[in-house]
C-alpha cells in the first residue's frame, strides 16, 4: 500500500463505519420480565447487593473487566500534542487491541485538560467505573508525574504503555537477542539514543532486568551527571548510567556498544556509527515510520540483529506484544499495582514465545498478531503478582 | 414472580453475565494490513483530518454515536446515597436502554465524588468522548446546579432523566387522559404530590405546555408563597402555581383537582380524598413499587383514568418512553441544548403513538418496551430542533 493509498483507506474505512468500537448489551430485552431483571425493579436487589458487599462491583457489573484508556492528546504517536478530540482515533484502535487480545473491555477517556491535578481528580474519580487505568499519548514530564500520584493514590492497575509497553518488549527483544549473538545481559554495553520518557523508561526496566552498563543520549548529547542541560528525569539516571562517565555526542556513546536502542528520529543512526560498535551488534531502530536506520544499511554496516517498530521489516518492536496480556493478568490477579517485577515477568513471557529452537536474527520477536502472546503474559503476570501478595502476607 | 424470587433472579443473571454490557469492535483486525488501517500507522492520517476539520470528530470516532450516563450514585431509584459503584447496575441497564431504543453506545460514568465543582469539572472534559450526557440519580438539589452549569458550559446536549425524563412521560399521559375525560389542559386543576425534583420539573413542564392551575404539595404541606419551609426552588414555583393561594395539606389540595400525580411515597393519597376530586378524576400514581393509592382503590374511588409506575398494571408512566427518542433527535439535529419545545414535542409525539379511536381510560400511554415510540419521539425532536435553529437563524 503506498502512503497516499493508506491514508484515504484508513480514512474511509473509519468514515464508513462511524469509528471502531461500540457498546453493546450482553442480555437482550425483549419482555416485561426482562426489563424487570435488567433494569427496574429487579436492578435495585443487585445495587443494595453491591452497597453490602462492594468487592461484587466486579463480579455483578461489567467494572470487573473494563479499562480506560486515557489521553488528554499532548503526545500522540508521532503527532504531537493535537488535542483530545483529534486523539480518539488511536485511543479506539487501542481499545479493539484490548479487546482482541485480552477481551477486555477498554473504553476511550479523551480528556480536556492538560491540568496534571485536573487529570489525577478526573481518573480518580473515575475509579468506581474500571478495573484498570491505561494512560497513552501523554507528554513527558507530566506523564511521569500523573502516572505517581494515580498508582499513589489508585488501588487499580495504572500503566503508561507508552513508557513501560515499549519498554517490556524492547527487553524481550533483548532477551532473545542476547542469546542469538551469546551474550549476556551483565556484560554488554548498551546505548540508548532518546532520553525522554521512553528512553527513560527503558532504561530503568533495564537495569532492574539486570543490565548493567547503559548510556543515554539525548539531542542536547550523552546523559552526563555534569551537563548542565539534564532535566529532573535525566538527572536522576545520571546516577545510575554512563559507568564510564563518557560526554559527547551518539558517535561517542556508540563505541563498543553492543546494544543500540533508537526512540530517538529518523535517521539518526548513521552506518559508520554502526560499524564502531562492538561484534555481533544488536540496533533497535525503532522511530516510526522512518527508523534511526534502515535495517538493509543497519546490516549491510555488520549489525547482526536489527529490530524495527515497523511491520515490514522482521523484529517488529510493537507494544502491542505487552499491554494486552499486562493487563488482563493484572486484573485476573486482582493486583492493585503493575510491579516491576511483573514488567519483567511479561518480558520473559513474551521472549519466551519462541522456541529458542526457532530464534534467529530474524526473529527475536513474535508477531505482533500472534493471539498466543497475550494469553502467556497474562499468566506471567498473574503468577508474579499472585507470588509477590503471597510474600507481602508472609513479611506482614 | 414473587419478590424474592425477582431478586435471586436479578442477582443470578447479573452474576452469571458479569456485568450487562460490553465494548466491542466494529471491524476485526486479521492482518497486518487490518492492523495498520485501525491502528498505527494509518490511524494517524485520521487523527490528522480531525486535527484539520474538528467537526470529523463525530463521522470518523464513535463519538459522535455515544452518551455518557453519569451518576454520583446519591439518588439511587429508591435506595438513597448508595454511592457510584452501586450504583453501576443502573447505570449499565440503562446503556442497554439507550441501545436497544436508540442504537447509541452510551456509557456508565460512576463518579467517586459528591462536589458539584468536581462534577462539572469532570463531565466538562469529556466533551471529546461524547456527544451527549444523561445525568442520572443524583440528589437534589445538587442535580439542578449541576445540570444548570454543564448546559451552560458544554455545547452537546445534557439532559438530567429523573427531572425531565418522568415529566415528558406525565405530560404524555395527561395530553391522552385530557382527551379520554374530554378536558382541556387550560381549565383543569392539577395537582402535584412530591416538590423535589421530580414534582418541581413536572410543574415546570405542564406551565410551558399550557396548563395554568397546579398546586405542588410537599410533605409539610401545600407550597404557597408565605410559607417559611420552601427551599429556593420550591419559592421559585410557589409564585407560579397554588393560583388560588390554598394553605394547608393534600387533603385541602385535591378539593375539586381534576388530576393528581404523585412522585411522593407509598400510600399517599387515601380514597376518600379521590372522592374529594372534581368529576373523571386522572391519578398518576407513580410511587414505586408501592404507589400513592392502587389502581384498585382509585377505580372504586371513582377515578377514571389511573397511571402507575409498576409494569403490571395499565398505564406504566414509564422514563423510557422518552430517554433514547430524545437523545436521538437531538444528537441527529446536531442539537447544543434540549430545549422546553423539544421537551414538549416529545411528549406530543409520545401521546400520538396511540390512535386516537385506540385511546381509553387504561391506555393512555404507549406500552414502555413499544419499538415505535423513540423512533417517533426522536423525529419530532429533531424537527423542532431544526425549526429552532432556523428561526435562530432568522432572527440573528
Amino acid at each position: 500500500m503506498t502512503e497516499s493509498n493508506l491514508r484515504e483507506r484508513a480514512i474511509q474505512l473509519h468514515r464508513e463505519h462511524n469509528g471502531k468500537i461500540e457498546m453493546v448489551s450482553k442480555i437482550d430485552i425483549k419482555t416485561e420480565s426482562d426489563l424487570s431483571l435488567v433494569y427496574t425493579p429487579g436492578v435495585g436487589d443487585v445495587c443494595k447487593e453491591i452497597e453490602k458487599n462492594p468487592e461484587q462491583l466486579n463480579t455483578l457489573t461489567s467494572r470487573g473487566n473494563s479499562v480506560a484508556v486515557v489521553t488528554d492528546g499532548t503526545a500522540v504517536l508521532g503527532l504531537g500534542d493535537i488535542g483530545p478530540g483529534a486523539a480518539m482515533p488511536v485511543m479506539e484502535g487501542k481499545c479493539m487491541l484490548f479487546k482482541k487480545f485480552a477481551d477486555l473491555n477498554a473504553f476511550p477517556i479523551c480528556l480536556d485538560t492538560k491540568y496534571v491535578d485536573e487529570i489525577v481528580a478526573i481518573v480518580k474519580a473515575l475509579q468506581p467505573t474500571f478495573a484498570g487505568i491505561n494512560l497513552e499519548d501523554i507528554s513527558a514530564p507530566r506523564c511521569f508525574e500523573i502516572e505517581k500520584r494515580l498508582i499513589e493514590e489508585l488501588d487499580i492497575p495504572v500503566f503508561h504503555d507508552d513508557q513501560h509497553g515499549t519498554a517490556i518488549v524492547v527487553l524481550a527483544g533483548l532477551l532473545n537477542s542476547l542469546k542469538v549473538v551469546d551474550k549476556h545481559m551483565s556484560q554488554v554495553k548498551v546505548v540508548i539514543n532518546g532520553a525522554g520518557a521512553a528512553g527513560i523508561s527503558i532504561a530503568k526496566l533495564l537495569l532492574e532486568a539486570g543490565f548493567r552498563d547503559l548510556t543515554l543520549v539525548s539531542l542536547e548529547g550523552i546523559v552526563q551527571k555534569d551537563e548542565a542541560w539534564l532535566n529532573p528525569s535525566q538527572k536522576e539516571m545520571a546516577a545510575v548510567t554512563n559507568k564510564q562517565n563518557r560526554k559527547g555526542r551518539l558517535k561517542d556513546a556508540i563505541v563498543d556498544a553492543d546494544v543500540f536502542i533508537g526512540v530517538s528520529g529518523p535517521a539518526a543512526l548513521k552506518a559508520e556509527e554502526v560499524k564502531l560498535m562492538a561484534a555481533d551488534p544488536i540496533v533497535f531502530a525503532m522511530a516510526n515510520p522512518i527508523p534511526e536506520i534502515y535495517p538493509e544499511d543497519a546490516l549491510s554496516a555488520g549489525a547482526k540483529v536489527i529490530g524495527t517498530g515497523r511491520s515490514d521489516y522482521p523484529n517488529q518492536i510493537n507494544n502491542l506484544l505487552a499491554f494486552p496480556g499486562i493487563f488482563r493478568g493484572a486484573i485476573d490477579s486482582g493486583a492493585t499495582d503493575i510491579t516491576i517485577e511483573m514488567k519483567i515477568a511479561a518480558a520473559y513471557a513474551i521472549a519466551n514465545v519462541i522456541p529458542e529452537r526457532e530464534l534467529a536474527p530474524d526473529y527475536v520477536i513474535p508477531h505482533a498478531l500472534n493471539q498466543q502472546v497475550a494469553e502467556v503474559v497474562a499468566k506471567s503476570v498473574a503468577d508474579e503478582a499472585l507470588k509477590t501478595r503471597k510474600q507481602a502476607v508472609k513479611t506482614s
